[in-house]
């Protein structure tokens, strides 16, 4: 059996220490993988200090992973020894409902299996996640890597870019589009970039017009602060779509007030606490509020490769993952451009 | 000016009564209408006691209008004196933006007339709805009436009948749908007929069990307790579309979970308290909340043509005036299968 080293979390109070476990063997159609760079996302301290209450300790947080294959199964097609293989938030699903017959085994009608924390159909154990030297998955929960991109930077596409790709893609976002990104985290950047590769006219929404250059800088056509009143106004009514990428709890009628008839503003943070929704907002434009996470497998492909199409890669601060316990404090104040991404060499 | 009498509310305290009023002369594309039966909406007993703060004094409520032409001017041309009319919600609009020019009357982009209590474009006027002895209205905004059809059932198809069919078109409810329908009122009666007609499996959710026969005379193919979580349970992640006519606040979050993969939820109704919206609910399956109100006039005469063809009118219990104000307090109870209609002739 592979074994792994990575870093733990304990209980809900306790930082993330070393620990050791085992993976299972792989089977014909798995694949081992040497963990390189492993993103960290705002779900992994979420989870970690159990604030959604799904936490099973000892936890190994991680679901945006690059690393090389050192072993492939006999049935692997995908991939060989020494390839690049990325793998995201989720790592198997029941393989033959509808929705993963037609490659969106996000939404498996049995649920899909989380890359950490979650059961693993194979064994039973918990699974753990990208915190650690190793992993192993069925080649069809891994993707292949454009060779032109950083793979530091290309960790948090498995998280925070299909978590943005995909709504953008579902809900046309493109050329003759007017389209607002609320929130400029690890998410948020991706969102303008992806948006404004679309071609679509891309606004940032944001608190704070400290961030008006580096939202510019991202790709965003303009920047409204959202907290000025005339802005807002001058603003109402014209965007197509919006994309709430905020995951703190915050008041979303001011943006339902930006839409166009028919416009959706689809949430994809998760706040603790759930928003209200203005009825006469909706009602009188038939706007929609729409609720999107991650994507299938072949989207997954498909946003990679679109990425090393485009040279789109998420901007990355690396870090040992020694101070990975630092880093979930400074992600709590914002503090990151704009996304942490753990050096897995540091285990070593 | 052709004279009117009616009943009116005086403020938000007094109940309604008598008060007689001018209408100002119909211009050459305009008809003067004597209303022969008005439906009391829900919305005239909320704005006649201002409960949504938009009313203007005296008001005469009434949006759900069917009445005979009494007078035509020159250049009308979808009606001549003695012809049946009908009149919704609005009543003009800039009839020059893209909406208008589309036939979306009711997402004007500088805002409809509304039929009573609102500003008239063209003399500045208080509109003075339908509780009252006739109209004066341009063509673009008055409906033909099928002649199969009973006058006084087909009053309140000008509010509940268009904005319960509005919505069930754009979201395409027809067959393979399985369409859940909240509330069994006005509204919602009609939208039970619609979604029923159009093909679609058609479900009432309901708090009260004592509804079951009547929804399923009216078209429903099954009906949920929506208080049952066991039922809620058996039935969850399975509706394409759920129409939320409940007027009375209400959660929302347990029919999101009725939601299939890429449902919507849409609500017509108006209650005072936004509801919350459970983000995990949306997000889990890529769903939406949404809103919609009444439909543009080329979309409102397709659904009275519909009526006509497919023999579909409300179910009416039709009152004098003189009992408005009961009529008022006893739909507050609910106690009303399933709209008021008033009946003019008792105003002579």
């Amino acid at each position: 059996m592979p074994q792994s080293k990575g870093y733990a979390a304990t209980d809900s109070k306790t930082p993330l220490a070393p620990f050791s476990f085992s993976r299972r063997e792989p089977g014909p159609t798995e694949l081992v993988i040497d963990i390189l760079f492993c993103g960290v996302c705002h779900s992994d301290l979420h989870m970690s200090r159990n604030e959604w209450g799904q936490a099973v300790y000892p936890m190994v947080p991680g679901h945006e992973i690059v690393g090389r294959v050192t072993a492939a199964g006999k049935d692997v097609k995908k991939f060989k020894a020494g390839d690049i293989a990325a793998v995201g938030v989720i790592v198997d699903s029941c393989r033959h409902c509808a929705p993963c017959n037609r490659g969106e085994e996000h939404f498996c009608a049995e649920g899909a299996t989380l890359t950490y924390a979650n059961k693993d159909r194979v064994d039973g154990s918990i699974t753990m996640g990208g915190y650690s030297s190793n992993y192993v998955v069925d080649e069809r929960f891994a993707h292949t890597v454009p060779s032109n991109l950083d793979l530091a930077a290309v960790a948090p596409l498995l998280c925070a870019g299909i978590t943005t790709f995909s709504p953008l893609r579902h809900w046309n976002v493109g050329p003759g589009k007017k389209v607002g990104i609320i929130g400029l985290g690890g998410l948020g950047h991706m969102g303008l970039k992806f948006a404004h590769s679309f071609g679509a006219q891309t606004i940032q929404l944001t608190t704070s017009l400290k961030k008006k250059d580096d939202a510019t800088k991202l790709g965003a056509d303009d920047v409204i602060l959202s907290t000025d009143d005339a802005q807002m106004k001058k603003h109402a009514g014209s965007f197509d779509f919006i994309l709430d990428t905020a995951s703190a709890p915050h008041a979303i009628e001011p943006y339902l007030n930006l839409l166009k008839q028919d416009g959706t503003m689809t949430l994809v943070g998760l706040p603790d606490k759930p928003p209200s929704v203005s009825i006469f907002s909706l009602i009188s434009k038939r706007a929609s509020v729409a609720g999107s996470m991650i994507g299938g497998m072949p989207e997954t492909q498909e946003m990679l490769d679109y990425c090393g199409k485009n040279n789109i890669t998420a901007d990355v601060e690396v870090i040992p993952i020694q101070q990975i316990n630092d880093a979930f404090e400074r992600m709590l104040k914002q503090d990151v451009k704009y996304r942490f991404v753990i050096d897995m060499s540091s285990l070593k």
